[in-house]
């Protein structure tokens, strides 16, 4: 039996994005997002609100990082979305530590083992948020986080995810099947 | 030690989006898509190639319902994603249930237990891809995945994820966290 909800929108799973800009004084902020996504091969997508430090920073330095939380994280993650870049250096009350991106204008947070470079390429407001765009051009994975091929092992990354109906952080789970491959069965 | 990727784009985790229309002649279509997610409060994001026959639907209709792959539906899911719906009736090969939406001019896909209904708000070709908004105007969800409290409980819904780096699906985990509240150790 189907039941309406009318507007409300649950979309799952969402990510926890870790969006790391400078700001003019080339102070460093961050702050997490679950509203955005892959949106190319090379570009991802995020919807912020007008006001964050960060939508600020964004059309200044037209640069951003763009770290994945995981479970090692996950405090550290969700203190990024409490706390207003206006009002607090949360890169300094955190003690995390952040190096200069060689490729963008914008700050690396080292305690995450995967993070997007990405240059802004389009940023404009839309249906109330401002609509950015990232082209990526590096990724950086920690060695902790590859399997023996060298590839990004979301058994070692565990990436978290926003539960937008209870409000909570849920952990990536197990491998259930292969991509392209199990639909096969329906040939 | 951290090691540079250049382009490559891992993103996680990705959503598993079973995105149905209906051509002009009223037949049902779906397809899948990693590559999309919320992007408001009550909106959500597709970029999809601009060949597929969902696209070409999508200019025509401007509507569609998203449904979220889950673990029960993960052959039929990857069915979607494997076939194109220029060549088969994806709909009619898969054997499943599909009404019309009351809201909008879409098929909803029965075996899937949450759907949002949505009419398409902007649609233009950006990065390569087909960027799509739709505005939700209905969220219908099953019964058998709700919580006591009547919401949608993603331990009953089981949503899939698309690994880009191994290319499988997974399953959202555990909850390990509580959102807005973890992070106030490090206030």
């Amino acid at each position: 039996m189907k039941k309406n909800f009318w507007k409300k929108t649950i979309l799952a799973p969402l990510p926890v994005l870790i969006v790391a800009t400078y700001d003019e004084n080339g102070t460093p902020d961050a702050m997490n997002a679950a509203w955005g996504g892959q949106c190319s091969a090379h570009h991802v997508a995020l919807n912020l609100s007008i006001g964050h430090k960060t939508t600020k920073n964004l059309l200044q330095k037209r640069a951003f990082t763009l770290s994945i939380a995981n479970l090692d994280n996950l405090v550290l993650s969700d203190y990024f979305g409490l706390v207003s870049g206006h009002k607090t250096n949360k890169i300094e009350v955190a003690g995390v530590h952040v190096s200069k991106s060689v490729f963008v204008d914008a700050p690396v947070i080292e305690e995450y083992p995967l993070t997007l470079e990405c240059k802004v390429v389009s940023m404009e407001e839309r249906f109330g948020e401002m609509y950015v765009v990232g082209e990526v051009l590096n990724m950086q994975a920690d060695e902790s986080i590859l399997d023996a091929a060298g590839r990004v092992d979301y058994d070692k990354l565990k990436p978290l995810s926003f539960d937008s109906s209870a409000r909570t952080y849920r952990v990536l789970g197990e491998t259930v099947g292969t991509a392209f491959k199990d639909g096969e069965k329906l040939l």
